[in-house]
Protein backbone atom coordinates (compact mmCIF):
# COMPACT_ATOMS: atom_id res chain seq x y z
CA UNK A 1 0.00 0.00 0.00
CA UNK A 2 1.23 3.20 -1.04
CA UNK A 3 -0.32 6.56 -0.42
CA UNK A 4 -0.64 10.16 0.23
CA UNK A 5 -2.30 12.49 2.36
CA UNK A 6 -3.09 16.03 0.55
CA UNK A 7 -3.69 19.07 3.01
CA UNK A 8 -7.86 18.45 2.88
CA UNK A 9 -7.35 15.35 4.04
CA UNK A 10 -7.87 13.29 0.57
CA UNK A 11 -5.86 10.41 0.42
CA UNK A 12 -4.73 9.14 -2.79
CA UNK A 13 -4.20 5.40 -2.34
CA UNK A 14 -2.11 2.55 -5.06
CA UNK A 15 -2.91 -0.63 -3.99
CA UNK A 16 -0.64 -3.64 -6.14
CA UNK A 17 -1.14 -7.22 -6.77
CA UNK A 18 -2.36 -9.31 -4.26
CA UNK A 19 -3.42 -6.65 -2.04
CA UNK A 20 -6.80 -6.59 -0.33
CA UNK A 21 -9.14 -4.53 -1.16
CA UNK A 22 -11.69 -3.77 1.52
CA UNK A 23 -8.94 -4.93 4.39
CA UNK A 24 -6.62 -1.82 2.79
CA UNK A 25 -9.26 0.89 2.95
CA UNK A 26 -10.79 0.04 5.99
CA UNK A 27 -7.43 -0.18 7.86
CA UNK A 28 -6.53 3.18 6.39
CA UNK A 29 -9.66 4.58 7.98
CA UNK A 30 -8.74 3.41 11.65
CA UNK A 31 -5.41 4.88 10.73
CA UNK A 32 -6.80 8.22 9.88
CA UNK A 33 -9.51 8.20 11.61
CA UNK A 34 -12.34 8.53 8.81
CA UNK A 35 -15.84 9.01 9.94
CA UNK A 36 -17.44 9.53 6.73
CA UNK A 37 -15.92 9.90 3.28
CA UNK A 38 -16.89 9.17 -0.20
CA UNK A 39 -14.62 6.70 -2.15
CA UNK A 40 -13.85 5.82 -5.81
CA UNK A 41 -11.18 3.85 -7.71
CA UNK A 42 -10.61 2.21 -11.06
CA UNK A 43 -7.64 -1.13 -11.83
CA UNK A 44 -8.14 -4.25 -11.61
CA UNK A 45 -9.54 -7.23 -9.43
CA UNK A 46 -8.55 -10.72 -8.76
CA UNK A 47 -11.48 -13.05 -8.14
CA UNK A 48 -14.19 -10.16 -6.69
CA UNK A 49 -17.05 -11.64 -5.02
CA UNK A 50 -20.25 -9.37 -5.95
CA UNK A 51 -23.90 -9.21 -4.28
CA UNK A 52 -27.49 -8.93 -5.28
CA UNK A 53 -29.58 -7.93 -3.02
CA UNK A 54 -32.64 -9.95 -2.27
CA UNK A 55 -34.65 -7.80 -0.24
CA UNK A 56 -37.72 -10.88 -0.47
CA UNK A 57 -35.23 -12.33 1.45
CA UNK A 58 -33.13 -9.99 2.85
CA UNK A 59 -30.20 -11.81 2.08
CA UNK A 60 -27.57 -11.29 -0.70
CA UNK A 61 -27.13 -13.75 -3.63
CA UNK A 62 -23.16 -14.47 -3.93
CA UNK A 63 -20.99 -14.63 -7.07
CA UNK A 64 -17.22 -15.24 -7.58
CA UNK A 65 -16.20 -13.96 -10.52
CA UNK A 66 -12.66 -15.84 -10.78
CA UNK A 67 -9.89 -14.33 -12.55
CA UNK A 68 -8.53 -10.60 -13.13
CA UNK A 69 -11.22 -8.36 -14.32
CA UNK A 70 -10.84 -4.67 -14.92
CA UNK A 71 -12.24 -2.47 -12.41
CA UNK A 72 -14.22 -0.23 -14.55
CA UNK A 73 -15.94 1.51 -11.67
CA UNK A 74 -15.89 1.87 -8.19
CA UNK A 75 -18.11 4.29 -6.14
CA UNK A 76 -18.51 3.91 -2.29
CA UNK A 77 -18.22 5.18 0.82
CA UNK A 78 -17.07 5.09 4.42
CA UNK A 79 -19.15 5.34 7.32
CA UNK A 80 -19.25 3.93 11.08
CA UNK A 81 -21.10 0.55 12.02
CA UNK A 82 -21.08 0.16 15.62
CA UNK A 83 -18.06 2.89 16.15
CA UNK A 84 -16.34 0.82 13.22
CA UNK A 85 -15.31 2.43 9.79
CA UNK A 86 -17.25 0.27 6.96
CA UNK A 87 -16.45 0.21 3.31
CA UNK A 88 -19.52 -0.12 1.34
CA UNK A 89 -19.28 -0.02 -2.47
CA UNK A 90 -20.90 -0.94 -5.58
CA UNK A 91 -18.52 -2.75 -8.51
CA UNK A 92 -18.54 -2.97 -12.00
CA UNK A 93 -16.01 -5.30 -13.39
CA UNK A 94 -15.35 -6.21 -17.44
CA UNK A 95 -13.12 -9.77 -18.76
CA UNK A 96 -11.63 -9.63 -21.93
CA UNK A 97 -14.62 -9.68 -24.22
CA UNK A 98 -15.65 -6.20 -22.46
CA UNK A 99 -18.73 -7.28 -21.21
CA UNK A 100 -19.59 -5.65 -18.04
CA UNK A 101 -20.78 -7.43 -14.68
CA UNK A 102 -21.53 -5.73 -11.48
CA UNK A 103 -22.82 -5.76 -8.21
CA UNK A 104 -21.95 -4.91 -4.01
CA UNK A 105 -18.77 -5.57 -3.68
CA UNK A 106 -18.28 -8.29 -1.00
CA UNK A 107 -14.15 -8.30 -1.64
CA UNK A 108 -11.48 -9.11 -3.93
CA UNK A 109 -7.68 -8.84 -3.88
CA UNK A 110 -6.08 -6.10 -6.71
CA UNK A 111 -5.46 -7.94 -9.94
CA UNK A 112 -2.88 -5.82 -11.43
CA UNK A 113 -2.87 -2.60 -9.77
CA UNK A 114 -5.95 0.42 -7.96
CA UNK A 115 -6.17 3.73 -7.94
CA UNK A 116 -7.84 5.17 -5.35
CA UNK A 117 -9.07 8.89 -3.86
CA UNK A 118 -10.71 8.62 -0.74
CA UNK A 119 -12.52 12.09 0.07
CA UNK A 120 -12.90 12.28 3.78
CA UNK A 121 -16.31 14.12 5.04
CA UNK A 122 -16.45 16.18 8.34
CA UNK A 123 -19.21 14.93 10.17
CA UNK A 124 -19.24 11.29 11.06
CA UNK A 125 -21.64 9.54 9.35
CA UNK A 126 -23.47 6.29 11.40
CA UNK A 127 -25.54 3.40 9.81
CA UNK A 128 -28.10 1.73 12.10
CA UNK A 129 -29.79 -1.48 11.32
CA UNK A 130 -32.59 -1.40 9.68
CA UNK A 131 -34.97 -4.09 10.28
CA UNK A 132 -37.56 -3.70 7.35
CA UNK A 133 -34.36 -3.41 4.55
CA UNK A 134 -32.48 -5.74 6.95
CA UNK A 135 -29.51 -4.03 6.25
CA UNK A 136 -27.52 -1.19 8.33
CA UNK A 137 -28.75 2.09 6.65
CA UNK A 138 -26.94 5.51 6.55
CA UNK A 139 -28.01 7.68 9.01
CA UNK A 140 -27.58 11.29 7.97
CA UNK A 141 -29.00 12.78 11.17
CA UNK A 142 -28.23 16.56 11.53
CA UNK A 143 -30.33 18.95 9.96
CA UNK A 144 -33.29 16.19 9.29
CA UNK A 145 -35.83 16.58 7.18
CA UNK A 146 -39.22 14.82 7.10
CA UNK B 1 -35.52 11.26 3.43
CA UNK B 2 -32.58 12.13 5.52
CA UNK B 3 -29.26 14.08 4.82
CA UNK B 4 -27.05 16.33 6.23
CA UNK B 5 -25.15 19.24 5.18
CA UNK B 6 -21.12 19.88 5.68
CA UNK B 7 -19.58 22.88 6.40
CA UNK B 8 -18.51 23.24 2.54
CA UNK B 9 -21.97 22.68 1.16
CA UNK B 10 -21.76 18.81 0.66
CA UNK B 11 -24.98 17.12 0.90
CA UNK B 12 -25.14 13.57 2.37
CA UNK B 13 -28.20 12.31 1.56
CA UNK B 14 -30.01 8.66 2.15
CA UNK B 15 -33.15 7.89 0.46
CA UNK B 16 -35.04 5.03 1.20
CA UNK B 17 -38.17 2.52 -0.57
CA UNK B 18 -40.45 4.10 -2.67
CA UNK B 19 -38.92 7.70 -2.37
CA UNK B 20 -38.21 9.20 -6.04
CA UNK B 21 -34.97 9.54 -6.69
CA UNK B 22 -35.09 12.30 -9.21
CA UNK B 23 -37.84 14.51 -7.46
CA UNK B 24 -35.46 14.21 -4.23
CA UNK B 25 -32.56 16.03 -5.55
CA UNK B 26 -34.10 18.42 -7.50
CA UNK B 27 -35.95 19.80 -4.16
CA UNK B 28 -32.81 19.68 -2.46
CA UNK B 29 -31.34 21.07 -5.21
CA UNK B 30 -34.14 24.08 -4.74
CA UNK B 31 -34.09 24.10 -1.14
CA UNK B 32 -30.28 24.76 -0.59
CA UNK B 33 -30.23 26.63 -3.79
CA UNK B 34 -27.99 24.46 -5.62
CA UNK B 35 -26.80 25.94 -9.08
CA UNK B 36 -24.13 23.65 -10.07
CA UNK B 37 -22.80 19.96 -8.53
CA UNK B 38 -21.34 16.56 -8.86
CA UNK B 39 -23.68 14.02 -7.69
CA UNK B 40 -22.71 10.30 -7.07
CA UNK B 41 -24.63 7.32 -5.86
CA UNK B 42 -25.18 3.67 -5.07
CA UNK B 43 -28.01 1.76 -3.51
CA UNK B 44 -31.11 -0.11 -5.56
CA UNK B 45 -33.72 1.18 -7.85
CA UNK B 46 -37.15 0.07 -8.49
CA UNK B 47 -38.51 0.03 -12.44
CA UNK B 48 -36.18 2.89 -13.32
CA UNK B 49 -36.80 4.29 -17.01
CA UNK B 50 -33.13 4.36 -19.30
CA UNK B 51 -32.66 5.97 -22.10
CA UNK B 52 -30.50 6.18 -25.07
CA UNK B 53 -30.14 9.06 -27.22
CA UNK B 54 -30.91 8.30 -31.24
CA UNK B 55 -29.03 11.67 -32.30
CA UNK B 56 -30.34 10.76 -35.85
CA UNK B 57 -34.02 11.48 -34.99
CA UNK B 58 -32.85 13.66 -31.99
CA UNK B 59 -34.86 11.69 -28.79
CA UNK B 60 -34.26 8.90 -26.62
CA UNK B 61 -34.93 4.97 -26.96
CA UNK B 62 -36.91 4.90 -23.83
CA UNK B 63 -37.17 1.44 -22.12
CA UNK B 64 -38.39 0.90 -18.25
CA UNK B 65 -36.61 -1.80 -16.16
CA UNK B 66 -38.86 -4.02 -13.99
CA UNK B 67 -38.09 -4.84 -10.80
CA UNK B 68 -35.62 -3.97 -8.32
CA UNK B 69 -31.65 -3.63 -9.38
CA UNK B 70 -28.76 -2.58 -7.91
CA UNK B 71 -27.43 1.02 -8.64
CA UNK B 72 -24.16 -0.07 -9.18
CA UNK B 73 -23.11 3.60 -10.63
CA UNK B 74 -24.67 6.68 -10.78
CA UNK B 75 -22.80 9.75 -12.04
CA UNK B 76 -24.63 12.76 -12.88
CA UNK B 77 -24.63 16.23 -12.33
CA UNK B 78 -26.89 19.43 -11.40
CA UNK B 79 -27.21 22.32 -13.27
CA UNK B 80 -29.79 25.63 -14.47
CA UNK B 81 -32.55 24.91 -16.99
CA UNK B 82 -34.56 27.96 -18.03
CA UNK B 83 -33.54 28.88 -14.06
CA UNK B 84 -34.82 25.95 -12.52
CA UNK B 85 -32.21 23.14 -10.98
CA UNK B 86 -31.57 19.97 -13.53
CA UNK B 87 -30.67 16.87 -12.57
CA UNK B 88 -28.59 15.20 -15.05
CA UNK B 89 -27.38 11.39 -14.58
CA UNK B 90 -26.16 8.26 -16.29
CA UNK B 91 -26.50 5.01 -14.50
CA UNK B 92 -25.37 1.39 -14.83
CA UNK B 93 -27.67 -1.05 -12.89
CA UNK B 94 -27.97 -4.96 -12.64
CA UNK B 95 -29.58 -7.98 -11.55
CA UNK B 96 -29.36 -10.89 -10.18
CA UNK B 97 -27.62 -12.58 -12.72
CA UNK B 98 -25.07 -9.96 -12.40
CA UNK B 99 -25.49 -8.62 -16.01
CA UNK B 100 -24.99 -5.27 -16.14
CA UNK B 101 -27.83 -2.79 -18.22
CA UNK B 102 -27.13 1.05 -18.21
CA UNK B 103 -27.97 4.41 -19.51
CA UNK B 104 -29.53 8.37 -19.26
CA UNK B 105 -31.40 7.88 -16.13
CA UNK B 106 -35.15 9.08 -16.60
CA UNK B 107 -36.57 8.64 -13.49
CA UNK B 108 -37.45 5.28 -10.91
CA UNK B 109 -37.88 5.57 -7.17
CA UNK B 110 -35.51 3.79 -4.63
CA UNK B 111 -35.36 0.25 -4.24
CA UNK B 112 -33.74 -0.75 -0.81
CA UNK B 113 -31.73 2.40 -0.14
CA UNK B 114 -29.88 5.00 -1.90
CA UNK B 115 -26.65 7.03 -0.87
CA UNK B 116 -25.90 9.83 -2.27
CA UNK B 117 -23.22 12.35 -2.30
CA UNK B 118 -23.86 16.12 -3.60
CA UNK B 119 -20.89 18.23 -4.26
CA UNK B 120 -21.91 21.42 -5.14
CA UNK B 121 -19.66 24.18 -6.81
CA UNK B 122 -19.73 28.02 -6.46
CA UNK B 123 -20.45 29.24 -9.69
CA UNK B 124 -23.64 28.52 -11.20
CA UNK B 125 -23.68 26.16 -14.17
CA UNK B 126 -26.48 27.05 -17.21
CA UNK B 127 -27.59 25.05 -20.01
CA UNK B 128 -29.44 26.37 -23.19
CA UNK B 129 -31.11 24.15 -25.59
CA UNK B 130 -29.16 23.08 -28.49
CA UNK B 131 -30.85 22.98 -32.28
CA UNK B 132 -28.08 20.90 -33.91
CA UNK B 133 -28.22 18.25 -30.50
CA UNK B 134 -31.52 18.89 -29.63
CA UNK B 135 -30.84 18.61 -25.71
CA UNK B 136 -30.19 21.41 -23.50
CA UNK B 137 -26.01 21.42 -23.21
CA UNK B 138 -23.65 22.75 -20.58
CA UNK B 139 -22.91 26.60 -21.08
CA UNK B 140 -20.09 26.80 -19.05
CA UNK B 141 -18.82 30.59 -20.07
CA UNK B 142 -16.71 32.04 -18.00
CA UNK B 143 -12.94 32.01 -18.82
CA UNK B 144 -14.15 30.61 -22.16
CA UNK B 145 -11.58 29.33 -24.70
CA UNK B 146 -12.10 28.36 -28.38
CA UNK C 1 -14.14 22.90 -25.55
CA UNK C 2 -16.19 25.07 -23.25
CA UNK C 3 -15.03 25.02 -19.41
CA UNK C 4 -15.01 27.49 -16.35
CA UNK C 5 -12.59 26.70 -13.40
CA UNK C 6 -13.69 27.52 -10.00
CA UNK C 7 -12.30 29.33 -7.19
CA UNK C 8 -10.64 25.89 -5.72
CA UNK C 9 -9.21 24.79 -9.46
CA UNK C 10 -11.79 22.37 -10.05
CA UNK C 11 -12.37 22.61 -14.22
CA UNK C 12 -16.21 22.34 -15.18
CA UNK C 13 -15.39 21.11 -18.97
CA UNK C 14 -18.03 20.72 -21.47
CA UNK C 15 -17.41 18.74 -24.70
CA UNK C 16 -18.78 18.77 -28.04
CA UNK C 17 -19.56 16.58 -31.09
CA UNK C 18 -16.46 15.61 -32.92
CA UNK C 19 -14.00 16.98 -29.92
CA UNK C 20 -11.37 14.44 -28.65
CA UNK C 21 -11.52 13.38 -25.68
CA UNK C 22 -7.89 12.18 -24.22
CA UNK C 23 -6.43 15.12 -26.09
CA UNK C 24 -9.01 18.23 -24.39
CA UNK C 25 -8.35 16.74 -21.30
CA UNK C 26 -4.52 16.61 -20.73
CA UNK C 27 -4.14 19.85 -23.25
CA UNK C 28 -6.20 21.45 -20.25
CA UNK C 29 -3.71 19.48 -17.86
CA UNK C 30 -0.86 21.42 -19.17
CA UNK C 31 -2.58 24.45 -19.23
CA UNK C 32 -3.53 24.70 -15.60
CA UNK C 33 -0.51 22.91 -14.91
CA UNK C 34 -2.90 19.78 -13.27
CA UNK C 35 -0.30 17.23 -11.87
CA UNK C 36 -2.69 15.32 -9.87
CA UNK C 37 -6.58 14.77 -10.49
CA UNK C 38 -9.66 13.00 -9.75
CA UNK C 39 -11.57 12.76 -13.24
CA UNK C 40 -15.24 12.19 -13.89
CA UNK C 41 -17.50 12.62 -17.00
CA UNK C 42 -21.04 11.10 -18.41
CA UNK C 43 -22.25 11.62 -22.25
CA UNK C 44 -21.83 9.83 -25.43
CA UNK C 45 -19.15 8.78 -27.20
CA UNK C 46 -18.40 7.48 -30.77
CA UNK C 47 -15.84 4.76 -31.87
CA UNK C 48 -14.49 4.57 -28.61
CA UNK C 49 -11.36 2.14 -28.66
CA UNK C 50 -11.63 0.11 -24.74
CA UNK C 51 -8.71 -2.31 -23.21
CA UNK C 52 -8.43 -5.11 -21.14
CA UNK C 53 -4.92 -5.52 -20.00
CA UNK C 54 -3.77 -9.27 -20.32
CA UNK C 55 -1.21 -9.22 -17.31
CA UNK C 56 0.18 -12.72 -18.70
CA UNK C 57 1.33 -11.04 -21.97
CA UNK C 58 1.45 -7.64 -20.25
CA UNK C 59 -0.12 -6.26 -23.12
CA UNK C 60 -3.70 -4.63 -23.45
CA UNK C 61 -6.55 -6.43 -25.51
CA UNK C 62 -8.37 -3.72 -27.77
CA UNK C 63 -11.21 -3.14 -29.80
CA UNK C 64 -12.95 -0.16 -30.96
CA UNK C 65 -16.76 0.04 -30.58
CA UNK C 66 -18.24 1.54 -33.37
CA UNK C 67 -20.89 4.09 -33.46
CA UNK C 68 -22.24 6.29 -31.07
CA UNK C 69 -22.53 4.95 -27.19
CA UNK C 70 -24.09 6.67 -24.05
CA UNK C 71 -20.82 7.30 -21.70
CA UNK C 72 -22.52 5.95 -18.43
CA UNK C 73 -19.36 6.11 -16.49
CA UNK C 74 -16.14 7.43 -16.68
CA UNK C 75 -13.75 7.59 -13.41
CA UNK C 76 -10.28 8.18 -14.09
CA UNK C 77 -7.23 10.48 -13.00
CA UNK C 78 -4.14 12.73 -14.11
CA UNK C 79 -0.94 11.85 -12.79
CA UNK C 80 2.52 12.96 -14.51
CA UNK C 81 4.00 10.43 -16.42
CA UNK C 82 7.97 11.82 -17.36
CA UNK C 83 6.85 15.04 -16.55
CA UNK C 84 4.05 14.98 -18.49
CA UNK C 85 0.34 15.26 -17.87
CA UNK C 86 -0.86 11.35 -18.49
CA UNK C 87 -4.74 10.55 -18.51
CA UNK C 88 -5.59 7.64 -17.14
CA UNK C 89 -9.93 6.33 -16.94
CA UNK C 90 -11.79 3.46 -17.31
CA UNK C 91 -15.55 3.70 -19.17
CA UNK C 92 -18.47 1.80 -18.73
CA UNK C 93 -20.90 2.66 -22.47
CA UNK C 94 -24.13 1.18 -23.51
CA UNK C 95 -26.18 1.32 -27.07
CA UNK C 96 -29.78 1.18 -28.08
CA UNK C 97 -30.54 -2.28 -26.31
CA UNK C 98 -28.72 -0.87 -22.92
CA UNK C 99 -26.52 -3.49 -22.88
CA UNK C 100 -23.13 -2.39 -21.19
CA UNK C 101 -19.39 -2.64 -22.77
CA UNK C 102 -16.56 -1.47 -20.58
CA UNK C 103 -12.87 -1.80 -19.92
CA UNK C 104 -9.87 0.45 -19.94
CA UNK C 105 -10.45 3.69 -21.92
CA UNK C 106 -7.76 4.12 -25.21
CA UNK C 107 -9.27 7.38 -27.10
CA UNK C 108 -12.77 8.43 -28.88
CA UNK C 109 -13.81 11.64 -30.00
CA UNK C 110 -17.27 12.99 -28.47
CA UNK C 111 -20.35 11.44 -29.81
CA UNK C 112 -23.43 14.60 -28.61
CA UNK C 113 -21.29 16.39 -25.59
CA UNK C 114 -19.52 15.21 -22.53
CA UNK C 115 -19.68 16.64 -19.41
CA UNK C 116 -16.54 16.31 -16.97
CA UNK C 117 -15.46 17.59 -13.47
CA UNK C 118 -11.90 17.55 -13.16
CA UNK C 119 -10.76 17.76 -9.54
CA UNK C 120 -7.20 18.37 -9.22
CA UNK C 121 -4.98 17.80 -6.04
CA UNK C 122 -2.64 20.20 -4.64
CA UNK C 123 0.46 17.42 -4.77
CA UNK C 124 2.06 16.20 -7.56
CA UNK C 125 1.33 12.55 -8.45
CA UNK C 126 4.10 10.79 -10.70
CA UNK C 127 4.17 7.71 -12.61
CA UNK C 128 6.93 5.35 -13.04
CA UNK C 129 7.42 1.95 -15.04
CA UNK C 130 6.89 -1.09 -13.02
CA UNK C 131 8.73 -3.94 -15.01
CA UNK C 132 6.70 -6.42 -13.28
CA UNK C 133 3.51 -5.29 -14.61
CA UNK C 134 4.34 -4.12 -18.02
CA UNK C 135 2.81 -0.30 -17.04
CA UNK C 136 3.12 2.83 -15.44
CA UNK C 137 2.36 2.79 -11.67
CA UNK C 138 1.08 5.57 -9.07
CA UNK C 139 3.79 6.53 -7.19
CA UNK C 140 2.44 8.37 -4.23
CA UNK C 141 5.51 8.62 -2.36
CA UNK C 142 4.80 10.77 0.47
CA UNK C 143 4.09 9.62 3.72
CA UNK C 144 4.62 6.68 2.93
CA UNK C 145 3.71 3.32 4.56
CA UNK C 146 5.55 -0.48 3.48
Amino acid sequence: MRYHRETDNRLIVGLERGEDLRSSIETLSVQFRIESAYVSAIGALKDPELGYYDLSKKEYIRRRFLGIWELISLQGNISLYNTTPLFHAHVSIGGSDFQVFGGHFFNGTIGVVAEIHITPMPTPLHRLYCESIGLPRWEPGIEKKD
